[in-house]
C-alpha cells in the first residue's frame, strides 16, 4: 500500500482554463498568482484618529500635552485635500488614507478637542504608527497565490484586494465513471428482479470525484464481456482524465477488467492486487497516458479504495501539490482490533466520548459505513492494535 | 464569546426541496429516510463457492472429504433456477442470490470438482456462513440516513441501493451579503482612485456561504448612509434565510449600522460586540425572523468571525444538526502568545515540522489570513500561552 500510494503517480495533468473569481473556491492555480500593484496601494490609517508628523508628538503626555491645529479632515474613499504641516494634524477615519507630510496617527482615544480648531495630544507616537504602509499587504509583483494549493477563501479575498477577476486554474480531471456486473442495473431502477442489485458505487464515487476537485462523467453499466468492456473503455480514453471501473465481484468479472484494460495500450497495468483490506483485488493502470483504477466489486470496499488511493489521483492529475487536510479525530480504541502484518486494514469506527468503536460487518454491507463516524487504519507493519490504544480516526464529511 | 456560539440560535430554518441524488452530497435530509423494501433485499452469496445445506458439510475434513453432487450453477444477477436438495450443491459467484434449500456457502478453495459433476468438500460451514441475509444491510423500513446530517458519499450509495432516487432536504439558505464604506469599489474595478478598496470580503463571504451549504446572494455595496443602508436591508429582508454585513470600519460606519438593523423589526439586536480578537464590533441580530451578522470592516476580521460565527449559523438555518468536523492538527507553539482574560484570541498560524508558527500582523492586513494554514484559539479564561504548549490548530481548506 505504501509503495503503490508513493509510487504510482501517473504523469497525466489537465491544463488551465480562465476561472472567475466567484467561482474560484478549491480550484487549483496553474501558476502563482502575483499583485498587479502594490496592495492596499496607499497608505492607510488603521485607527480613528489625527494624522500628525511623529516628531510633533514626542514628549507628550497626560501632564504635559501637545497641542495641534486641526488643518482639515479626511473622507474614506477620497484622496486627501490637506496636507499635514508642523503643528497640524488632520482628522482620520479607520481605512482613509494618510495626508501628504503625516507619518503616524494618532488614536483619537489619545486625543481631545482643546478647543475649536485645536487638539491636544497626550501620547507620543512614532513614525508609522497607526498606519498600514502602501505596500504591506503585497509588494507588487508578490506572489498572492501560489500554485497548486486550492484557493482558499482567503485566497479569494486577496486576489479581490488586488483586481484580480479571474485565475488561470487546472482544469477539472474528467472522470468517468463505469460500473460493471450482469447483476447490476441503474440506481433508479424501482423494481428488482431476484438477484439483480442497483448500482450503489457509482453516484457515491461521482461525489467523492466532485469533492476531490474532478468532474464525474458517469458511463453506466457495461455488461461482464471481456470484448464490450474493452470497447467501452478505449472509447473513454480521449475524453478523459482519468477513468474508475467499480468491477463485478465476481473472479471471472475481475479478471476481464484486468484482461480489458491490459489491452488498451502501454504502460499498462501496475499493480492488480493491494495488501489492504477491505479493497485486495484494487488494480491501478495507466494506458495511452490516463491512469485508470480498478475497483472492488463491493461497493463498501470500492468506496474505501476510491477515498484512500483515488481522491489523491483525482487530486494529483488536477495539478494540486498541497492536497487539504483531512479533519481527524484522537480516540482511544474501545476493543482490540486484529491484522495481519504486511497489510493495511481499514476499520470503520463511530466516536462515542472520546471512544473509538469499530463497526464490524461482512464487507459486502454498506450500513458498515453509513454507521461510522470515520475510519481507522491498522498500519502495515502492525499485527493489531490493543483496546485503549490512541488512534487517529479520518473523520467523514 | 461562548454565549454568542451559543445563545444566539434563531429558529429560522430552510424548507424542504426534492434533490436528484446526483446533487444530494453534502445536502441535508429534513426527516430520516427510510428503506422501501429489505437490502440487499435477497440472500447474497459473499464469496466465490457452492451454496449447500450446512449440516452436509458437517464433520467433513481435509482427510475426510465429503462429497456432494453439483446441481447446477448460479448466474449473477438471475433468479436461481435450480434448489438445493440434501447431497447436492450449487456453483455460486460472489453476490450471486442463494438457491432456494441452501443456507450457506462453501468458498470455493475449501472444495475440488472430485469428478465431473462432484465436489469434495474439506471445510465444514455453519448456516448462514457465506451469505448476506435478506435483510441484513437493511430491514424494510429502517432508517436509511438520519435527519439533519449532511449527506455522505456512503449515504448516496446506500440511498442509490434502495432504489431511492431523490431526497427532501433542507433548501440551501439564502445568505444576503451586503458591504459598505464608502471607500469600498466592487472587485472588478480596474483602476482604483486615491483612497479607493476594492471589496475583498464579498467574494470570500460567498465562497465561506457556498462552502456552509448555503447560497450567497450579492446585494453589491451601499453607501455609509443609514437611510440607504436601512432601507436595502429591509427589502433583502423578505429574499433571504440570512443577512451578512460587511460594515464599513469607521466608528460611524459601524453605528450607523446598528442603527439601520436596529430599526428593522423585533427582537431586534441580539449583542453589538464581541469579547474576541479579532472582530470585537461584530453585531448579531434578528430581525422580522431574519438572522443578520453584521462583521467588522477589516477583511481579515470579517473572515475570522464569519468562519467562526457566521458559518455555524448558515448550517444551522439550514437545518444540520450534527455539523461535519473541521481539520485539525496538533502541533507545540513556537513562542509565547499574549492575550487578555476573558477575551477569546484567534491567532494565525503557519505549520512546520510539528510547530504552529504564529503569523503577526495589523488586522487590516489580509496577508496575515493568506499566509495562514490555520488558526489558534487562546482561550477565554487563559492570560495567554506559553511556547511550547500544545495547541489544535484548525486546518484552512
Amino acid at each position: 500500500m505504501a509503495e503503490a500510494r508513493a509510487g504510482f503517480r501517473p504523469p497525466r495533468r489537465t491544463g488551465g482554463e480562465t476561472v472567475p473569481l466567484a467561482e474560484a473556491l478549491h480550484r487549483v492555480p496553474v501558476a502563482p498568482v502575483t499583485a498587479p500593484h502594490a496592495l492596499p496601494g496607499f497608505p492607510r490609517s488603521t485607527v480613528d484618529g489625527y494624522a500628525v508628523r511623529a516628531a510633533d508628538t514626542y514628549g507628550v503626555s497626560d501632564g504635559l500635552p501637545g497641542y495641534l491645529d486641526i488643518a482639515g479632515a479626511v473622507r474614506m474613499g477620497a484622496a486627501p485635500d490637506v496636507t499635514v504641516s508642523p503643528g497640524t494634524g488632520v482628522s482620520m477615519p479607520t481605512g482613509g488614507m494618510l495626508p501628504r507630510g503625516a507619518d503616524a496617527v494618532v488614536m483619537v482615544e489619545y486625543t481631545a478637542e482643546a478647543m475649536p480648531g485645536t487638539i491636544e495630544v497626550v501620547r507620543p507616537v512614532a513614525p508609522g504608527d497607526g498606519v498600514v504602509r502602501a505596500d504591506e499587504d503585497a509588494a507588487p509583483g508578490a506572489d498572492l497565490v501560489p500554485a497548486g494549493r486550492p484557493l482558499r477563501a482567503q485566497d479569494l479575498a486577496m486576489l479581490a484586494a488586488a483586481g484580480v477577476t479571474s485565475v488561470t486554474a487546472h482544469a477539472r480531471p474528467r472522470v468517468t465513471i463505469f460500473s460493471t456486473g450482469d447483476e447490476v442495473v441503474p440506481h433508479d431502477t424501482a423494481a428488482l428482479l431476484p438477484g439483480q442489485v442497483r448500482d450503489a458505487t457509482a453516484v457515491a464515487l461521482a461525489a467523492l470525484v466532485t469533492e476531490s476537485g474532478g468532474q464525474p462523467v458517469q458511463a453506466g453499466i457495461v455488461a461482464d464481456d471481456p470484448g464490450r468492456l474493452e470497447a467501452a473503455l478505449r472509447a473513454a480514453l480521449a475524453s478523459s482524465d482519468l477513468i474508475v471501473i467499480s468491477a463485478g465481484s465476481s473472479v471471472g468479472a475481475r479478471d476481464e477488467t484486468a484482461a480489458a484494460v491490459g489491452r488498451l495500450g502501454p504502460p499498462g497495468i501496475w499493480c492488480h492486487g493491494l495488501a489492504i483490506r477491505p479493497g485486495k483485488p484494487t488494480l491501478l493502470a495507466e494506458c495511452a497516458g490516463i491512469p485508470i483504477i480498478g475497483l472492488p466489486g463491493n461497493p463498501r470496499s470500492a468506496l474505501v479504495i476510491f477515498r484512500l488511493i483515488g481522491m489523491p489521483l483525482v487530486r494529483l492529475v488536477g495539478g494540486c501539490t498541497a492536497p487539504p487536510a483531512e479533519p481527524t479525530v484522537r480516540a482511544r480504541l474501545d476493543r482490540d482490533l486484529a491484522s495481519a502484518a504486511g497489510r493495511l486494514d481499514v476499520v470503520q469506527v463511530r466516536v462515542r466520548d472520546g471512544f473509538a468503536i469499530p463497526v464490524f460487518g461482512l464487507s459486502a454491507l454498506l450500513s458498515v459505513l453509513t454507521a461510522a463516524d470515520g475510519y481507522v487504519t491498522v498500519p502495515e507493519e502492525a499485527t493489531g492494535l490493543d483496546a485503549g490504544t490512541e488512534v487517529d480516526v479520518t473523520l467523514y464529511r
